[in-house]
């Protein structure tokens, strides 16, 4: 138990660091009276936005929690609402004090890279601590009053299905959210470009474009809020998932050992917070003045700080490192392992998360021959730099694919499936570390906006581009990172899914095992539809941004004509009414493909399970009683492979994306840092034509896989555990669809 | 017996019908000298090339036949080689028949447009006779020779190995000619565009681009030669495949009435060609000029006339339709089957492939949403124009998938496994008509090209490009039916691989079954590593066309430095300098990205055997009787599920790439047809870049993928008999290794 208070303590700590710090931030000067207008008019937006989509989110929510409440009762019902509301919290606080640290980051960028580069970099640290702090003390809290206060048993249903459904309301908000914001972000962004830099011929963030406010709301919305849900929603789901894995597969452990594994992820989770914390200290300039090079500091700091921390913890809560932990396993068929399996197991996960940061940097830094091939292949125009892109994008799926088939394999060697989930708790245990490297991102991209419209000197903006090139490497690492813990946590998934199965056998009406060979037509079937999801989701994804940019690019073109002042500069646009739009546009767009991952495991179950009892062969097979088991049976076997089929297809379909897209943007900034005729050539115009292209695909559709992948995931195992409710009582399932 | 000679005199039927129509195609008038030179240069080319290419290939070839007559013996040496024979054959005539054609369909076209209609389908149609026929032969010869002379059982190991390696001559053959067809096509026409329409601002087909004969070659042996060879490939395997499924999964049927099912996809292959010859005299257009209905009506004449004819020949061979087929089942858990059950399997076949044309018209044609939604975002600019293409191109897999879903589950219900595979051979019969539609396509292209050099009047150029424009769909029709073939068969050949290794399971040194279930992590490796080859595969095809479209532009640069007379139109350019460094590059470049799926289920195998050889858990699970034993099993699991993680990711990545390369190019079209602007507009300049990005996806990437997954999966069948083949004996490999 002092282990849980000891992590509750650690939760603590990131919350305190995160007020400590937004005091310091908000201590610094805001800029001039022009800039602090600005930013009023930016905050205003976004907290517009985000409070409309937070209630859209609601109505959803609500829905939800009531067939929750019916169907599995009040515990799940607290369990997704505590999960929905941190979630959405993790959002808005990042959010805020974003909105606060861009026009000061502008300011502190006047005087010197460092000073814009600390302020930065510290409101991105406190969403990261916050995203951390506030996820291990949703899961450390629930599972403290759990077995401590209810009194129910560490491995018990309870607390299994609380963690789930704790992981179903963060999923739940943080697609909304990653796909809200993203097409958000994407429309303003693209639209404002569209209708400023190509037709109206004035730069980026001119003030007299009237989409340059929602491009800036967009950062915050999308870049900063929607990345903070979606992060937070991958730590709840990974830490709660090793435990849900301990209690399923490991039965042999009872007691204070049992106790102890399943507390190990909740305090490794809470050390790195602290790692995470000291590593912010070592984000400073050194000699080169490198930025990326102080942020990497940070990073590797922490990474191996983790170290010693991780085997200090990992010893503390088991105490003998060579004991073999657990008995009999269930499911996982790999070997019995110890302290030190598991601690060998969290290095591979650190290990990982090191060689996706310096892949993702290989293929979106503009040193590396990829993003170098993208702006050359500009030269000869828009063609070629967009099939180069895709081109990238294709081949950048390779190498973090190799990195998790090695992991997958040596941590199941290690200790069977646990040693996989243990590998993706250290994984993203950096999290905050992590998230505040990308939150930094729309701070400086921001700030870059602010300083632009409010007319500081160019060197001031010359700063803040510095600081926001950077921004677009990090911004992709979070994505290849967020995507690569799911790929990890596919098999776990899949785990857990299978052991449901089991122990729902009888209330579920199977009488065999379910048969998840890739010789049944059912599981191939699966395993299509569930390769469809990340292709369909995409693709509504990027019509979405298309169909609000084009509402924008409508918006401003009437501003323009029904008020000749603004393009004089003599009359200030309605910035209002272009983010009102883009806000209607973006919540209007999220609805529907949000969805698909919810319905999907469900349609496809009821469907092939119609389907194949309708089809069941006769003789049956001797271990089915009757057609419906037969059909029941498959269906389950459909679900578990669309469960797959979605992890192997959404990894590739989001890697492509998000780092493609990375590269794209970044070949632009080498070209404008001169390279290939520079800034206003025909390379440079091809370069815009492929950082338009690589927007929707790196913002909105690439990281909205990864919250698709989990979801999918948690409604099919809710999904179980509401057919078993419905098959013993029956009453319950009658409620809800009667009421 | 009978069966087999009736199937016998349909492939020389083929054959003759070939002779017959290519007398008459040669008959036609092949228009003035100048129109005659450029053909001779067309001509001149393609041969230049072709005979290049199977040179190149030729080495790879007689390596490959070295290593199967060590390891396998000389039956399959002789297999392999009369199928890659045939193969490059089946190209080679294909692209013959087309260099005539395209410059008598340009003189027909100086009259009317049926006549350059009838001349440029006929071409097609003797295409599609001559890939069918040649493909029938191939297979049922070496049938007939191996139950008839050599006396082997029609279920034989010899058969099967003999039917597989020719299968493997295909598909060895087909990958490179694709590949390094579209290597070429794309690179000289994506160049031609850059250098001539960009940088030099001549319009397309201009005699004074020197790269314009490159790019008028490239039709004939990529669109052409290239896509012959898969297709040819594409029906051997899938009829073969039917065959081999026969063998290995009916194993209580013997006598007549083994030889009469095995016999079965022969004789619906070969009826099948009757019914395609007749259906191309359906081709005329109607009254309202429509040439997409012109070209439908044969298709459909050969769909419905097929419908009795397929029944004729299966109550015929199999007798009584209503009685049940085969005893015990290994392998496919299906129910037993009826004559009845085989037909109903058949029409749904048809029926898919009636759908699968019907989805890529709607996708790619002008008339529909899809093309109009792209032609419209070209209006704000290139980067919208791309988003929306790829938007498209992501949608548009979700038809073909759920289309290919319903197929697989119905025709396993009816007949398993070999219900999927009867559907496949009924789907693979049509082949004629549609290779027909296809090769109809870069005559008429050519045709074009030809009227433009030789400055024949506006209306001649305005016939072939209405001819030239249904081009772009049937094209897609033909890449959209090859991977839809290749996924219904996925299963039949991951079939095929369970039961060989079952069969082997001694000889491999196997001492249990091998685990194939979604919860073995080794099974996921080999998804996720399956699911890795078709994006690796595409990005070296799109880098390659960038490269080798590179090296055509800066030769044409050179051309028109040296000599100021070619913009002048005083001196003719050195065309045949551009074809050279064409045929260079797309040699050079097809290699590498040939070898990737050849090697892959080698390396995987052995480095996953390895691996879990070392790692294997102890104790070891009771079934396998060493660590070696475990390790081999696994290793085999991972390739049977790289083999199923390539097609699932294949046929998205196909899809999108064929389907999104037509309708960018059709949007281009559009636009060029007076819409959003027309031609010179600024929507049409977008819509350029987007069919620019489309061409090297839907002509070099995406259709490739198609033989890539064949090839995986036939090498994988090799490799079991190989290592089979050496565990019995040893000696064989030894000598191939040492040697």
């Amino acid at each position: 138990m002092i282990i849980i208070y000891l992590a509750i303590a650690c939760g603590v700590i990131a919350v305190v660091y995160g007020f400590v710090t937004s005091g310091q931030v908000l201590k610094a000067p805001p800029g001039d009276q022009k800039m602090q207008d600005i930013a009023a008019a930016i905050q205003e937006g976004a907290k517009a936005y985000l409070g409309r989509q937070y209630r859209t989110i609601a109505i959803v929510g609500v829905i939800v929690a009531v067939i929750l409440f019916l169907t599995l009762g009040p515990l799940t019902t607290v369990g997704f609402a505590l999960g929905a509301i941190l979630s959405g919290a993790a959002g808005f606080v990042g959010m805020n004090i974003s909105v606060r640290a861009n026009v000061r980051t502008a300011e502190a960028a006047r005087t010197s890279l460092q000073g814009g580069l600390t302020l930065a970099f510290r409101s991105g640290a406190i969403t990261g601590m916050l995203v951390a702090g506030l996820g291990l003390l949703a899961i450390a809290v629930l599972f403290w009053y759990l077995i401590g206060i209810a009194g129910h048993a560490p491995n018990g249903r309870a607390v299994i299905e609380a963690l789930t459904a704790l992981a179903f309301g963060a999923s739940l908000i943080s697609i909304f959210a990653r796909l809200g914001g993203g097409i958000f972000t994407k429309a303003a962004d693209v639209g404002a470009d569209l209708v400023g830099k190509v037709e109206a011929g004035i730069p980026e963030d001119d003030p007299r474009n009237p989409a340059v406010i929602a491009d800036n709301v967009g950062d915050n919305v999308g870049d900063c809020a929607g990345m903070a849900a979606d992060l937070f929603e991958t730590y709840v789901v990974t830490i709660g998932l090793t435990m849900i894995s301990i209690a399923l597969l490991v039965p042999g452990l009872v007691g204070e050992d049992l106790l102890a594994l399943m507390s190990l992820p909740l305090i490794v989770g809470g050390v790195c917070i602290i790692t995470s914390i000291i590593g912010t200290y070592f984000v400073r300039l050194g000699k080169k003045q490198s930025i990326m090079g102080a942020l990497y500091k940070g990073f590797w700091a922490t990474a191996l700080i983790s170290v010693p921390a991780i085997y200090a913890v990992t010893s503390a809560a088991l105490g003998d490192m060579n004991a073999t932990i657990g008995g009999g396993f269930t499911g996982a068929d790999g070997p019995s392992f110890t302290g030190w399996g598991l601690f060998i197991c969290m290095m591979i996960g650190l290990a990982v998360t090191g060689l996706l940061v310096w892949i993702t940097e290989y293929y979106t830094g503009t040193e590396y021959r990829p993003v170098r091939s993208i702006a050359k292949s500009s030269e000869t125009g828009h063609g070629t730099n967009v099939i180069q892109g895709l081109a990238i994008s294709l081949e950048s799926t390779a190498l973090p694919t190799l990195v998790i088939v090695v992991a997958v394999v040596a941590t199941y060697q290690i200790a069977g499936i646990i040693g996989i989930a243990f590998a993706a708790t250290s994984l993203l245990a950096l999290a905050g570390m992590v998230v505040a490297l990308d939150a930094y991102g729309p701070v400086t991209d921001n700030a870059g906006g602010i300083a632009e419209m409010a007319g500081l000197p160019d060197d001031v903006r010359t700063r803040t581009d510095a600081l926001d090139a950077v921004g677009n490497t990090t911004k992709a690492v979070t994505k290849g990172y967020a995507i690569g813990s799911a790929a990890l946590a596919a098999l776990v998934l899949f785990g857990a899914y299978t052991t449901d199965l089991r122990h729902y056998a009888t209330e579920l009406g199977l009488t065999g095992e379910v048969d998840f060979s890739l010789s049944s037509p059912y599981v191939v079937v699966g395993l299509l539809l569930g390769a469809l999801l990340p292709y369909l989701f995409g693709a509504f994804g990027m019509t979405a941004v298309g169909r609000a940019a084009g509402s924008v690019v409508e918006d401003v073109r009437t501003q323009f004509r029904e008020d000749s002042g603004i393009m004089a500069g003599t009359s200030r646009p309605n910035y209002g009414r272009t983010v009102d739009i883009v806000t209607k546009a973006a919540i209007k767009e999220m609805i529907v493909p949000s969805l698909l991952p919810v319905l999907a495991p469900i349609i496809v179950y009821f469907v092939v399970m119609w389907v194949a009892t309708m089809g069941a062969p006769d003789p049956l097979p001797i271990e089915y009683g009757s057609a419906e088991a037969y059909g029941r049976a498959q269906g389950f076997a459909a679900v578990g492979a669309l469960l797959l089929g979605v992890i192997v297809s959404g990894l590739f379909v989001a890697i492509s994306m998000t780092s493609g897209g990375g590269a794209w943007d970044n070949a632009k900034k080498y070209i404008e840092d001169g390279n290939h005729g520079g800034k206003g050539s025909e390379a440079h115009k091809a370069a815009v034509t492929g950082d338009t292209v690589g927007d929707p695909y790196k913002d909105t559709a690439g990281p909205a896989v990864n919250p698709m992948i989990k979801i999918t995931n948690i409604v099919a195992l809710l999904m179980l555990a509401a057919l078993a409710a419905a098959g013993s009582g029956g009453e319950s399932m009658m409620v809800a669809i009667g009421g």
